[in-house]
């Protein structure tokens, strides 16, 4: 009894991660709209009205979304200990520009598709949006602040100010390259960030 | 005859006017996916049936939109004679702020919203969008470059690349400006383009 009573709730948990891993690519490769519940069901595998066993609306499911894009972004590049912070920066822009340079230009960042799509018409999905993004502006704040106090980087640059920059501008060069189906705006990003800004 | 004939193709005229206007309001407003015809022509105040009477598409519709985006980003503000090229484009890009300054962060740039919500799924909004970005990188380079060719900018920064560059950080700073529904993403824009890049 107890292990039959085990099993289905682990087979509870396995169709929910299915269906939350589903819903996360379909979001991050159609979008939210375009994204149909069947859509979701379908790339899981599982039956479409079992969607609303595990989620209250297409929206929550979106919630999760973002928390597992977040998860996958190597934010923890920002401060392994070794290297320099600005290499660090670096090293974690190089991580993050291999997902669009290395899937066709498509896709793009799914808190700035979600920001420039829902944050109008979702108060929820905005608030998510933007702590992510507030997130990922500390961090980088930190890092410049780091890089200033070992002398790395002028003191002239307000740090909080930079980091955003930074931030805006890589989700700008997304869609520029999405649009542009090129490299070509990541390249501008990488040059202007570290050979301007930066020096 | 001959004045119901024209009276007829003007408002014929007026009536496509209407449509397309309203699917640029529209699709600004709510994006591409979310925007139904019938959304359109509720806004326009015509019969469903009569959108495709003028457009053979959505889609078509959403081409015209951002033709009409375009005639509304006051390029010209970039060529003006009489103040020298970073004061025109400080003017220009100021310009360009208002309307999600004064409109509770909201909408955003339509070339950059169908980037990201619409360029990987229709070949031809995105060859439209890229003509729009491209001819607006091209009026930027030409603005750096006479800037450098009056001793108001450093000579190393490559035209092309920056030009590029404040393209695509302008459209980030309108969606994390959309993120946070605050102006500090445009504000780290101006001070870090005008003060950091363009120094």
């Amino acid at each position: 009894m107890r292990d039959s009573k085990e099993a289905r709730a682990m087979g509870r948990a396995s169709k929910r991660e299915d269906i939350a891993e589903a819903a996360f690519q379909q979001f991050h490769a159609r979008g939210f709209n375009a994204t149909g519940i069947n859509d979701i069901t379908k790339a899981a595998g599982v039956p479409k009205g079992s969607f609303y066993n595990h989620f209250s609306s297409k929206e929550e499911s979106a919630l999760e979304a973002l928390s597992r894009y977040a998860d996958s972004l190597r934010f923890d590049m920002l401060t392994a200990p070794g290297s320099p912070p600005l290499d660090r920066l670096r090293a974690h822009f190089e991580f993050l520009s291999r997902d669009v340079l290395d899937n066709g230009f498509v896709r793009g960042c799914l808190v700035g598709n979600f920001g420039a799509e829902v944050a109008d018409h979702s108060e929820e999905i905005r608030s998510a949006a933007k702590r992510g993004f507030d997130g990922w502006a500390e961090r980088l704040r930190q890092l410049l602040t780091e890089a200033q106090e070992a002398g790395d980087l002028k003191d002239s640059l307000d740090a909080e100010t930079t980091a955003l920059f930074i931030l805006s501008a890589w989700e700008g060069a997304l869609i520029a390259a999405r649009v542009d189906k090129s490299a070509a705006p990541v390249e501008a990003f990488f040059r202007t960030v570290f050979e301007v800004v930066l020096r």
